[in-house]
C-alpha cells in the first residue's frame, strides 16, 4: 500500500473514469480503520459479468471514477480494536456487500443480501458519505461483519469466485430445500455462474443436465465439468422427451429468453431459479405455474453465513472452480473476453502479483 | 332420476350445445353402476367461471352436448358392491375431477389434482370412452375415491362453492406454508374465489388486503367480508405505501394484468400465487423477484384429501360463502350475470328444487 499510516491510507485501483468502461491505474484513500474496521491487503479478484455492466453503466446508477471488483481475496494487514473476527495474516474474502441497516427483517434474519439498505463493495456511497471502491485495488478497508474467512485447504485465487458465483448458486439450492441427493437439477446457461452450478449441484449428489441453444459446449459439459446430461434447447424433441423431469432449473441467462420451454422442463413443485438481471421483461402463461404448482423465482448471491458454508462445503468436497488467472494490466481485454463469453469459466486477478502501485 | 333401473340411468342435464354457450335440457344415460362407483342425485350445484370458458369454448378444447358442473353437492342413492366410504342417503360432494392414473408421482402424493392424465368432471372422456357431464344435471355416476363427505354443520348449498373455490384458496395457502395466524395476506379480485379468498385467510387469523382497481369495491370488502384493509391499485400513494407489506397475495385475475405492481407489495421471501388461466403472457422483471427472494408461483383447485379438510375447516370457523341461489331455468341468466361479475360471489343452483327432468 502507498500509506502504512494507521489514519487514511492511500491506495491504488484501477477504475474506469466513464461508460466506456475502460479501467486505468486511479489512486484515492481509504478511510480511516473504524473500530470493528479489517484492512485487507487485496491478493486476487474474481471478475463478475456485473463489473461490466456496472463499468459501462448498463444498469444507468454508474458513477465514476469506479473501482469495480466483488470476489475480493486478501490478507488482513490492520484490525480495529474491536474486531473480534480476524487477526493480522489471516486470508479472508468480501463478496458483494459490505453494509446494511441491521435492523430490517432481512437483516435480523441473517439474510442481510436483501436490506433495501444494503451497502455495495463499489458503485455506493458508504456510511461516511464517501464511495466504496472494489477489489481491483491494492488494499480494502471492511467491516468485519462483511469479512469472512478463507478455511485452510482452499487455495486464495480458488476462493475468489465463490464469494460472488459460488454463493449465487449455493443459496438457493439449501433456501429452496434442493440440496437432498438424487434431486435432478437443470443448468441453464454455462458461464461463471453456471459453471459452478453444475459443480456445486454435482457435489451435492445431484443429476445435472447442462441446457445450452446448440451443441457447442456439450464436451465440456460432459467431461470438463461433469453434467450427467446435455440438453440442446433448440431441439423440439429433445426437450419434449424431457418434459416433467426436473426438480429445479438454475437459470443463468442474462438476457431476455422464453421461459415457457424451461417450465415444461419442470417435475410438479419443480422451481425455476433466475440470476439473471435482465431489464427486459420475461414473460410466461400461468397455466404453466398452475398445472404443477411451479414456482418462477430468483435469488441474489447469498448471506454472510451462506457464504462461509459454501467456502467449507468446497473444502468438503473438494470442489475447485475453473479459473482463468491474469494480472491486473490484462483486465481490460479480459473484461472483453468475459463480454463475448471467451472465458473458462471465470477471470481472477492477480492483484497482488501485478505491482499495480508501481503503475502509478 | 329417469330410470331406476340399475344398468344405464337417463338423466337429464342442462347442455351448451355448441360454443354460444346457451344450457338447455339434454337427455342421456349414465354409465352403469361399476363396483367402487356412488350414484350421486345432484341437490345443488354452483357456477364458476370456469363453467363459462367451458361453454363458450374459451380453451379451445369443448365437446358438445356439454354439461357444466364442478360445484356438486348431492345425496348418494346407489353405491357399487365394493363402495366402502359411502352409503345410501349420505350428503356428498364432488369437484372438478373424477378420474386419475393412480401412479404418477402426483397421484402417489395423493395430489392427484396435477396428474396429467386426470379426467376433468365435464368435457372429458371416462375411462369407458364415454364423455363426462357435470353437475347441472339430476345426477352423476363417480368414482368414490373422487366423492367427499359434506360434514354435518354445513348446509349443502353452502358446500357447493367450497369444492372449488374454497379449495382453490385453502391448498396454496396449505401447500406454501401459508397458514400461520398473523401473517399478511392481499387478495387480488374479489369474484368467486376471491371472496372465499379473504373469508378462509381472516379465518386462518390473517391481517387480510383486498386490492382491487377502484373504489367500488371497499364498503362490501371491509363491511360485509371482514377484510382488514383495502387499497386501489391505481392510487401510486396508497400502493408505494403497501411496498414490502405481504406474506402473500392471491392472484384471482382472470385476464391480463401487471405482476410488478403486486410482487413489489410481497415481502422478503413472499408468493404470489395465480389462480387465473390467462391465455395471455404476463411479465415482469427479473430483479423484481431475485431481490427479495419473491416467487411467482400458482394453483389447481386442491386434492380430495384437501377438499376434505377445507370443509371441515369451514364447519370449525362457522365460514359460510355468500351465495345467491336459483333455479336451472335461471342458469342462462346466471352464467350472463356471472361474465359482467354481477353476483355477490357465488351462484349456486337449486337442482333438486328445479324439477329439471320434468322440463324435458
Amino acid at each position: 500500500m502507498g500509506s502504512i499510516d494507521a489514519s487514511e491510507r492511500t491506495v491504488t485501483g484501477w477504475a474506469a473514469r466513464d461508460a466506456a468502461g475502460h479501467l486505468s491505474p486511479y489512486t484515492y484513500t481509504l478511510r480511516k480503520t473504524g473500530p470493528e474496521d479489517v484492512v485487507v491487503k487485496v491478493l486476487y479478484c474474481g471478475i463478475c459479468h456485473t463489473d461490466i455492466h456496472q463499468a459501462k453503466n448498463h444498469l444507468g446508477a454508474s458513477k465514476y471514477p469506479m473501482v469495480p471488483g466483488h470476489e475480493v481475496v486478501g490478507e488482513v494487514v490492520e484490525v480495529g480494536p474491536e474486531v473480534s473476527k480476524y487477526v493480522v495474516g489471516d486470508v479472508v474474502g468480501v463478496g458483494v456487500i459490505v453494509g446494511c441497516c441491521r435492523d430490517c427483517r432481512p437483516c435480523k434474519a441473517n439474510v442481510e443480501q436483501y436490506c433495501n439498505k444494503k451497502i455495495w463493495s463499489y458503485n455506493d456511497v458508504y456510511t461516511d458519505g464517501r464511495p466504496t471502491q472494489g477489489g481491483f485495488s491494492s488494499a480494502m478497508v471492511v467491516d468485519q461483519k462483511f469479512v469472512v474467512k478463507i478455511p485452510a485447504g482452499l487455495a486464495p485465487e480458488q476462493a475468489a469466485p465463490l464469494l460472488c458465483a459460488g454463493v449465487t448458486v449455493y443459496s438457493p439450492l439449501k433456501h429452496f430445500g434442493l440440496m437432498t441427493p438424487g434431486l435432478r437439477g437443470g443448468i441453464l446457461g454455462l458461464g461463471g455462474v453456471g459453471h459452478m452450478g453444475v459443480k456445486v449441484a454435482k457435489s451435492m449428489g445431484h443429476h445435472v443436465t447442462v441446457i445450452s441453444s446448440s451443441n457447442k459446449k456439450r464436451a465440456e459439459a460432459m467431461d470438463d465439468l461433469g453434467a450427467d446430461a446435455y440438453l440442446v434447447s433448440s431441439d423440439e424433441a429433445q426437450m419434449a422427451a424431457a418434459t416433467d423431469s426436473l426438480d429445479y432449473i438454475i437459470d443463468t441467462v442474462p438476457v431476455k429468453h422464453p421461459l415457457e420451454p424451461y417450465l415444461a422442463l419442470l417435475k410438479m413443485d419443480g422451481k425455476l431459479v433466475l440470476m439473471g438481471v435482465i431489464a427486459e421483461p420475461l414473460s410466461f402463461v400461468s397455466p404453466m405455474v398452475m398445472l404443477g404448482r411451479k414456482s418462477i423465482t430468483g435469488s441474489f448471491i447469498g448471506s454472510i453465513e451462506e457464504t462461509e458454508e459454501v467456502l467449507r462445503f468446497c473444502v468438503d468436497k473438494g470442489l475447485t472452480s475453473q479459473i482463468e488467472v491474469v494480472k491486473m494490466d490484462y483486465v481490460n481485454q479480459a473484461l472483453e473476453r468475459l463480454e463475448r463469453n471467451d472465458v473458462r469459466y471465470r477471470f481472477v486477478v492477480d492483484v497482488a502479483g501485478s505491482n499495480i502501485e508501481d503503475a502509478v
